[in-house]
């Protein structure tokens, strides 16, 4: 098993990306070629101990920053994302991670793995935590104009991956609307009710907003515009609230005491809904397994992202979205 | 000064709306019309101190539940939202408050008001509290199908109620996406943004999710889909998170004791976050006022509605909208 990391992605540099992938080597028996610039890579490789870890530095002369746009993605043709994405594209490596610009990974990795036979549009899929455990948000925004067809699609991949990935047997597939009877929504989501309906999946209708996180369902479709301002919502009420909060508290004395003696639950809290706990988002539908973490990944949730890209490895998630969405497309044809 | 509130709406029955409707008539010298079934309301006025207040009570003797659909709405001729909206169209009132079935609400708004003359999509629109204040997210859900024109008229409409209700010259208009770029969104949001940029209102560009609660924009403009799922996601966050959090701080002696030190400021907190407190969302377009409260209002939130109510007639707010809505429209043509 050959997981290939982009040494350069995230927004503190390589050395929490080194430290999480010499973690995930030893922790799980992966080898680990990490990619990027090899002096870099080496200097933070040496700063740490890395016995009983299998890693290898591959260089890679450019590297693209968090900021940068489409000019940029093309113009390096020796990124390190171009160049990791190459050694899966070539057999070299069986999947590639990184926590670098998202919008650069989305765009070099439909291009250099391609789209799997079947597939109209790849989808990001993410797991958010929710109060019953985990649910895959499929699109997060690598598609924000969407027809019927492909919110179908995102519901058929949605479902293997959980199926075969956290291991959630026939996962209920709501699809987010503003009202959960059927004739609540917009002319997209109408029509991709009555595409759900009569498929073989276990479509229990529409769900809304706050059920991202109340675990109404297992997977929840949306189209990638919405999908991407309903996860960014979220970070910002998260982040808001929390600021708000701290400055409540931090006003009187005896609510200071309150908040150091919860400090160690919350702390629990915070892992638990942290979702770079949960590896990262994912690309369905390509020819090559692709992992994205969030830019403010910590060595651990690097680590996650690793031991997520083996267990597509190991649980052949690739060759089951292939077969189902094979078949998927004659019916759709 | 005269407003119509709709008794019977609301999670909680007559009892909330009541209470909060002879605060608000005490406190800020306006008539209230409480409509509804007259025994009840009666019953629940007598509990009450209601010294000082100018309340009427106009009996209705139908009423549409939370739950009830579009059916329902047209079969009950005698419902107290239509008896009460059809106040505000004959002239005997300002003004019509609702914390009933929001559909309803609006659909019997939209008939009974009917819409004003320049306007073609009336829009839903919502104070959130911000890391600086308040934004207003327009739209919440009236229109889930909107075309680049309807957005130019929720930023007007959202423009006026901002300078002329919360008083804040020149509000900063954004756009909701998928990022801050122009050249990122959808097919409707990238037409949007073209249109916007040519207008003469303070266009900041596309702004982000998590920018609805970070103070960037005041006027937050998107179609009703996804300002509803917006808004979901932010009350499903912060119900989820909260129950999640309680969960955890319970599990241990120190952290409760923790939670008990903070609880007077959390409270300050939750006043500052519950957006009940600002009154409600308004319907924006109409040939008259009509403000929709959060089904879960308590008696402050009705109070405060029907305020918001008062400030929308003594700022012509009305008059406004269709002075700049003739303009703008014609400019449409």
């Amino acid at each position: 098993m050959m997981v290939v990391v982009d040494a350069m992605g995230g927004d503190f540099g390589p050395r929490v990306i080194v430290e999480g992938s010499v973690n995930a080597s030893r922790e799980e028996k992966i080898e680990v070629l990490l990619v990027g610039k090899e002096k870099l890579i080496k200097k933070e490789l040496d700063r740490i101990d890395h016995s009983g870890a299998s890693v290898t530095v591959i260089n890679a002369a450019e590297a693209i920053d968090m900021g940068e746009g489409i000019f940029s993605f093309r113009k390096k043709r020796n990124s390190s994302i171009r160049v990791g994405l190459k050694l899966v594209k070539e057999g070299k490596a069986d999947a590639f991670v990184s926590t670098g610009n998202t919008a650069a990974v989305l765009y070099l990795a439909m291009k250099e793995l391609g789209v799997m036979e079947g597939v109209e549009r790849p989808a990001l899929s993410l797991l958010v935590p929710s109060l019953k455990g985990v649910t895959l948000l499929i699109d997060v925004g690598a598609n924000v104009n969407c027809k019927p067809r492909h919110l179908e699609q995102f519901a058929v991949m949605g479902k293997i991956f959980m199926e075969n990935v956290t291991g959630l047997p026939n996962p209920r597939i709501g699809l987010m609307s503003v009202g959960e009877e059927e004739s609540k929504g917009n002319e997209l989501t109408k029509e991709t009710f009555e595409r759900l309906k009569s498929t073989y999946l276990n479509f229990i209708g529409n769900v809304e907003g706050k059920d991202l996180y109340s675990g109404k369902a297992d997977v929840i479709v949306s189209d990638g515009f919405t999908g991407n301002v309903a996860l960014k919502v979220s970070e910002g009420v998260i982040e808001s609230f929390s600021r708000m909060a701290k400055f409540e508290i931090m006003k009187n004395f005896l609510s200071k005491i309150g908040l150091f003696l919860m400090k160690r639950n919350l702390k629990k809290l915070y892992k638990k809904v942290d979702y770079s706990e949960y590896g990262g988002a994912q690309l369905l539908g390509l020819n090559g397994i692709c992992i994205i973490g969030h830019g403010r990944s910590t060595p651990n949730a690097v680590k996650n992202a690793v031991k997520l890209a083996k267990n597509f490895v190991e649980n052949k998630v690739q060759e089951k979205i292939q077969n189902e969405m094979a078949k998927l497309s004659q019916s759709q044809a």
